[in-house]
């Protein structure tokens, strides 16, 4: 059989494949890892290439993921395109860029913002100074002494201190022999006429290039994620991640509230977000070789309960009708005030929310994303608990939160659980056999199925007739797979010879209900806002997924399944922790700060609860993928082809 | 013989008395006490009265207290004149002036400063607001909701809250039915552009007459005064005293920097003087049926060790040379900062110090005292443990700390003590017997000498030849009260007999030679001063005595010791606690809290230790009263009288 030569860009050298091979295989023959989620069934156009030279030599079998645009710019789902003569092919990184900044299951280098300028952007300075040292002919206090200093050879008119500054000043001005290392924070989003706070004196002067960190913080109702940043730079040198201590007291905001509520129950909830944060900055800054007390500013994004929580602010006004916050502005605090273990006058600035339900999380979500700043409508989903929806562009900005429950998250669901060690992440279901195929986090036996794992197996039942349109799983298929169990009509997807547990891992008519009512909720959202503003959602040019967990769902499993709209693929973009993301943003740069600011007092908030049309929207949103099959061309023409 | 009408102005009804009698035994058959602190021998002068109508009917038996002037307008000495036809006598009411403003052993009316307007000066503004409820079309969060309403209501377009206040607005605003009544500051020294800032929130609205607390606080190294304000009106409602407790740990400001110094010192030291100002404020608040809570603002005043030790700030500096403090202007803090027991967000001032030893007890003083505003020079003086001097006009102003040491408060005298119950306040010694005389505080049996009591023996061992210019007791002397003891010559003021103590109470060469260190000190502090600025000490218009313990000196017997300088009596005026005072100005005025910082920056302080006049102005005082007579006209009046 003739050979023929494929290049990868990527690839130090050609490789030499028969007629008839795939150029997925060449690929792995060339030493490339290409993603193939869906296992190679031509489904999930995660493995896209695009081939260069050679075109007329690549014949697509399949192109069901992609458009006529794509394929006219040469585009081909490696799986499915057969090598027929010599070509070049390109491997897009797009794998790898919606995955860089991941902090729970993977770290990844954070690019700079470009055009960044710390001296412009960075509220904290920091500066060495001389004062000439006190004598009998001049007996000026230490404090005045200091002010001096900075104001002539730092030219920073006025400076306030913490009483906790002013009873060290005295020793480390002789400490350092009359040379000092002043950090200090220029202003603050809440005064930025107030004078310039001194945050650190230090004895001596330190070298320009000593680190000074901050701490971007974002606390998820399930995870709390930590960058550490080199101040001077604005580099993020250290990302970690782990739960929330909280979710012991409750899996979700509302379960916490109530826990929060009751006696003690706030200064519970709070040491165990405190102890949370002070861990992972303690984990980050030993990987740093760093001490927690040189880190100097903290921003703090998260969910409106989370911001209360943390600090000890009653939340029960969040779960009880109307819906309101104690305060959605909170002010600029110190680490003292917090209590978290860094420096004890550490600014820490809380990032700005809008509503009880779209907080700080949301806010500066919607900054690093960049919709604020976008000419067409945008559609971006925080999928979560709380799944929060914005919709707009540089001019509106619409949202709602559509509380779909932790459902994706595990909880609800029989065999449910987080994205762990153990997990089942992906579900391919074989169309005759009705056997399933899966990929566990970790690799090992399967525990359970996470929240990917289940839109992608619910999707998988869906195409291959498991269940029906309704979510109900068909016990007379002719496979062991489908029974009925204690929860009704079930499905096995690991058998108890295969699993961690012992057991067989299922999902029960039940869990789809669960399943169904929280993609419903989130969908309904989606067509609220647009219903709202009077658009529809094919006007979204962009639809943009934050959250953690968002960044790990199969995009055509979530659409077969209703949960995002169907529009053509490349309109999606992944963006893993936006949260976090805003909350860096924030710690560098001030106008950043400011802007978040602005997006949350600019976005008009929905409620959904008082929303007829939502109540409408949620009940059509029940079926796989939905009852208007109009609104899921896609999936109409995918169910037509079986 | 023939009996005369004697009218006094203060008195319901005439008296008539035969010839020959004297005023004062007519005022006091009238019923008019009048103070006769020498014992009637004319040498005080302080019964001095103004013989309005029959003035040929009064013989003036003695004139030394009195000029040519006071003669010619009408004065009389009461314990000199002789009544020998009708008159009417007005009784001046200085004596009671002077003392109106004590707190440790008298409480007086103060008078609210002229022209006060609290809605002008008051930084502290309570304000009643009515909040429209959230509702499902009204999601705005409560701190929000509150801001609008003070914005609409009460015209604050600016306000800061604290955490803790955060963590009430919820429950305050349900609980008052979204009435609330708001406390804040409106501005403060140190950031006169900031938001205001929320202290207090309570549910409802509070009448407009419902009490608003503020303290006016002054720690003296001996004794700390609270004065309780109704910042409403600017009225002083409460004033209570009591010892520092920090003396048990160190008689003066240079011990207790030592103390402070050490392992857990500083610690130690704030507890006491933090529970001296606590207890203080609970006695204040019982007396007044208020709570600790209530009280929103406090202004603090103190010299410079007693401002570091409240603070925590360390000391160190204050007593090494080149003697610095590490602050002068201290920030606005919180009570919470300061531990004070009252409202936890109070706004807490402490008013600004100049040097080490001329701290904001002075500044305070010299506002209040009003020599800033004088066109005429004037010497202003502190008596106490420090001996600060302040001397000047509008113009100009130096000060001088001159460490005279705690001898006229009791210490390093034999049988001194504070100006308790039982120590002996004034003496009166007979010239031909030199049998003693005195005054006990409380009037029982003396138990040791207080400071006017020293003073007041010392001038009248002197004048009597009991002492000479050397200080040095004359033990050949035909009585048994002066003799050889354990420390050298000594004189004996009370037998074992009349003593509580059981034993004798005497005065010796030792206890001698240390007051006349401490007096020479301060009178050698005034004539650096002004020789520093070129006049001469006879310029002073007027002289201010300040501190508690300087409003009970017998000027005329400081004089005669070389105290105070010889100048005719009308220009002393004793002002009690001038800091206090200044304190309470603070309090209520936001310009007066300027003014004293504008004082404290414009004071000119002359180091003594670094100033070899001091050390020859010091020598040339060690005498009685002064090596140089011309400096004492009228004490060599009286010796050459005698």
């Amino acid at each position: 059989m003739a050979e023929h030569i494929v290049k990868f860009d990527i690839a130090p050298n050609p490789v030499s494949m028969p007629t008839g091979t795939l150029v997925s295989e060449a690929a792995e023959k060339a030493g490339i890892e290409i993603n193939q989620p869906c296992g190679g069934q031509g489904r999930c156009g995660r493995c896209a290439v695009v081939v260069t030279e050679g075109d007329a030599n690549i014949r697509r079998r399949s192109t069901l993921r992609l458009s006529a645009e794509d394929v006219e710019a040469g585009y081909a789902l490696a799986c499915q395109s057969v090598i027929e003569g010599d070509a070049e092919i390109t491997v897009p990184p797009q794998e790898k860029i919606q995955r860089r900044l991941t902090t729970d299951r993977t770290v990844g280098k954070v690019a700079i913002p470009a055009g960044y300028d710390p001296q412009r952007g960075q509220t904290i300075r920091r500066v060495t100074v001389t004062l000439s040292p006190p004598s009998m002919d001049d007996q000026t206090d230490d404090w005045s002494r200091l002010q001096t200093a900075l104001r002539k050879q730092a030219g920073i008119t006025q400076l306030q201190a913490s009483l906790e500054c002013m009873r060290k000043i005295g020793s480390v001005l002789r400490e350092g022999d009359w040379k000092v290392t002043a950090t200090l924070n220029a202003k603050t989003w809440d005064c930025p006429d107030c004078p310039a706070r001194l945050l650190a004196l230090q004895p001596g002067h330190l070298s320009e290039d000593a680190p000074l960190w901050g701490a971007a913080i974002d606390i998820g109702t399930t995870t709390v994620s930590v960058w550490m940043v080199d101040l001077l730079t604005g580099e993020v040198k250290a990302q970690v991640a782990e739960y929330n201590q909280q979710i012991s007291r409750g899996e979700d905001v509302i379960s916490r509230i109530i826990v929060a509520d009751k006696e003690g129950g706030s200064e519970k909830m709070r040491d165990l977000v405190v102890d949370t944060i002070n861990d992972l900055l303690v984990q980050a800054c030993k990987r740093l070789k760093a001490t927690p007390d040189e880190v100097v500013k903290a921003t703090i994004a998260g969910n409106s309960t989370m911001m209360h929580l943390l600090l000890g602010i009653p939340a029960a006004s969040i779960r009880l009708s109307p819906f309101v916050t104690a305060v959605n502005h909170i002010p600029t605090l110190d680490a003292t005030d917090v209590g978290l273990a860094i420096h004890p006058q550490a600014i820490v600035d809380c990032l700005p929310g809008v509503a009880s339900y779209v907080g700080a999380d949301i806010s500066a979500g919607v900054l690093s994303s960049g919709m604020a700043d976008s000419e067409d409508v945008v559609l971006f989903l925080d999928v979560g608990t709380n799944g929060e929806t914005v919709l707009g562009s540089k001019d509106w900005l619409v949202t709602c939160a559509c509380s779909a429950g932790p459902a994706f998250e595990g909880a609800g669901v029989l065999h449910g659980m987080r994205a762990t060690k153990g997990a089942i992440e992906e579900v391919w279901v074989n169309g005759e056999t009705h056997e399933p195929n899966f990929r566990v986090i970790g690799g090992s036996k399967p525990e359970g199925l996470c929240g990917s794992g289940l839109i992608s197996l619910l999707a998988e039942m869906f195409l291959t007739g498991v269940v029906d349109k309704g979510g109900k799983v068909n016990t007379k298929l002719a496979t062991s797979r489908t029974r009925d169990g204690e929860h009704g009509g079930e499905y096995v997807v690991a058998w108890a010879a295969e699993s961690s547990t012992g057991e067989d891992i299922v999902i029960t008519n039940v869990d789809i209900d669960n399943l169904l009512r929280a993609k419903a909720a989130i969908y309904a959202g989606f067509a609220v806002l647009a219903e709202n503003v009077g658009v529809t959602l094919d006007m979204a040019e962009q639809v943009l997924v934050g959250g953690s967990f968002g960044q790990y769902i199969n995009v055509e499993k979530a659409i077969e399944i209703g949960l995002l709209p169907d529009l053509p693929w490349e309109r999606f973009q992944f963006l893993g922790n936006t949260s976090v993301q805003g909350s860096y943003l924030a710690l560098i740069d001030y106008e950043a700060r400011n802007r978040i600011a602005e997006i949350a007092a600019r976005m008009t908030y929905i409620e959904l609860s008082a929303d007829n049309k939502f109540y409408d929207a949620f009940i059509s949103a029940m079926f796989l993928p939905h009852t208007d099959m109009s609104l899921f061309p896609s999936v109409a023409k995918v169910i037509k082809e079986k």
